[in-house]
């Protein structure tokens, strides 16, 4: 397919997300010019294909820039290139939006010529090394347009963001960082704290962790030095839900302190009913228990035996909405938790049982 | 096998726990008893293959009572077999053990033939229909004696957790509590809690909801009845890690809130640190991203296509240590995240190269 992108593209920052795009766009013939402030994180992006150095003066002059560093550093990085490219349409990845958009309208009169955008990929590790040209792919890229904002200058971020796989989504700045407070970086700081009451626990009561400690706690992994930018660039957002949260868990202490005080149970209740409520809202394949049919089918821990089960089930034409496979502590089998669509349910279960699959609990 | 269990069993309580144990001993041979204070639970229970009726007087007297009735009614219903069954080992299945096993002591004489365990499993659905034999395999099911209690009796139990695919695990009443206050029933009340957050949120914001918001509210989705019980139930080792968990967030709010004064960022900073120390202490598959190494390959969206993945990679004798899927929104591709140990790592790299999957980030 060619490539919707016909600007002249300069990325700075080499990191993983600019070389992730620089490698994208590689793959459709788009040449990207590459800057970075470390030479040696530079080079190693070119060495790994994602674009060519970009000389002032020496290379095009693009037509569109995309800042790809650190959040807190994207501000004046976006004013820098404004001045350098007094042509170039300059847009950002950062992952918050709104503070860098006050930023770049503050202290530029061309601000006009910037237009926000966010694509939610990421990895673990960083880095150059571990940039890939499909990143973005089937990821949402938010992009954050103000009134200042042309059709034609959101068409060139859009065609950026489809032509690496990702899915366009327009929003504006507050809205975007409110979402992400919610969505993103409320779960993370959970997360984090939730992991950190085992920093100091023993071993013998951490050895009991199941699937469900596991599942709560693995954000805290992530890059801390990301995040602490990311959450100090969206404190105005992250503050409110994390109070309200604070609350809750107060009331629930106190509740849990009380148990004899009328209401003290409807307090707990109550908490545990909005839970409910709440997760019941979360669209997609993983969040709506009642849109798919789960079960969880027991597989010896030898190579192969999730395949042949998976043959047999693409065999029958069944599709797999989702699984998940966990491993019991200290067991020889592996559970695999499937999730299809109701009128496949049926067939799938009479095929697992017609092959002697064991189907567990 | 021939069942390890010799003893004449009566399970009180025919939902989702004793039904499964009735079915699973009943898979080895072993015939069980069964009461349940709801005569439909009992027939449908009986009709699923979990047991006969238990008839006081007709039945064999039971060797080895179990227990398996909601958390709130466990002691009283020991209690009650203690004085039915003047001879018999009694244990229970509850989720929390000491407030059980003060009650039992308080009341009665005859609590050295009491003998509280935990088997940590369980669905989403409850009742005899959802049984499982082998509902319990490759779990630790925590068996928790008193000085009173003798070695034979500790010995009844694991067999029976034994015979039932489970791992025992001794600990006392109150580590056990302590222990699943954190690893269990903290992290429950953090995800309903945070998913509560969803409950009054707008759609589109929800919309952008990725793996992370789903890891840390799934377990938001069970069952809230239950939960009032355990909590409940165990409200003394909760609301310790609880009140710290809030204190955590109190002291973010406030660090959030003044950006500008000394401290405040490393205050985040310090959240973010020790959770991801707590995170790295989680032992197993899961938890320990050092021990395995992970990639992400883009499967079609088609059937047979994880399954072609599988069989290439079963085929080359690798095994995999862990496996997720995941699905981007509004994208024709789905994610596979995948581990393996170190030493697969580079086989299962060029494997892939070779038959043209694509690498994800």
């Amino acid at each position: 397919m060619p490539a919707r992108t016909k600007a002249n593209i300069k990325v700075v920052g080499a990191g993983l997300l600019g070389s992730s795009i620089g490698l994208g766009l590689g793959a459709l013939g788009v040449k990207v010019g590459l800057a970075d402030i470390s030479s040696s994180t530079l080079d190693l992006a070119v060495d790994y294909g994602a674009g060519e150095k970009f000389s002032q003066g020496q290379s095009p002059e693009p037509d569109l820039v995309v800042v790809a560093v650190p959040p807190a550093m994207t501000a004046s990085v976006v004013l820098e290139q404004l001045q350098l490219h007094p042509n170039a349409l300059i847009t950002d990845v950062a992952s918050v939006k709104h503070q860098i958009l006050e930023d770049v309208q503050e202290d530029s009169p061309e601000a006009a010529r910037y237009l926000g955008s966010h694509p939610m990929a990421g990895r673990e590790r960083g880095g150059p090394s571990a940039a890939r040209a499909d990143l973005f792919n089937g990821r949402p890229w938010i992009i954050t347009p103000t009134p200042e904002n042309t059709a034609e200058q959101i068409g060139i971020i859009e065609a950026l963001a489809l032509d690496l796989g990702a899915v366009p989504v327009i929003s504006d700045s507050a809205s975007h960082d409110r979402a992400v407070a919610l969505v993103s970086h409320l779960p993370q700081l959970v997360s984090s704290i939730t992991a950190a009451r085992l920093s100091s626990a023993v071993p013998e009561d951490i050895s009991l962790a199941g699937q469900g400690l596991r599942d709560v706690t693995r954000l805290a992994s992530s890059d801390s030095d990301l995040w602490l930018q990311i959450v100090t660039a969206n404190a105005g957002e992250i503050t409110g839900p994390l109070s309200e949260v604070a609350k809750d868990i107060q009331n629930l202490v106190d509740a849990l302190e009380n148990l004899g005080r009328s209401g003290s149970r409807r307090t707990i209740a109550g908490v545990l009913a909005a839970g409910q409520e709440g997760v019941a809202r979360i669209p997609g394949k993983h969040g709506t228990s009642s849109k798919f049919k789960n079960l969880t089918v027991l597989i010896p821990d030898t190579p192969g035996e999730l395949a042949r089960l998976l043959t047999e089930i693409g065999s029958a034409d069944i599709n797999l909405e989702d699984l998940r496979l966990e491993h019991s502590p200290s067991a020889q089998v592996g559970l695999a938790e499937i999730s299809v669509k109701p009128d496949a349910h049926e067939r799938l279960l009479a095929l697992l049982a017609e092959n002697g699959w064991r189907i567990s609990g």
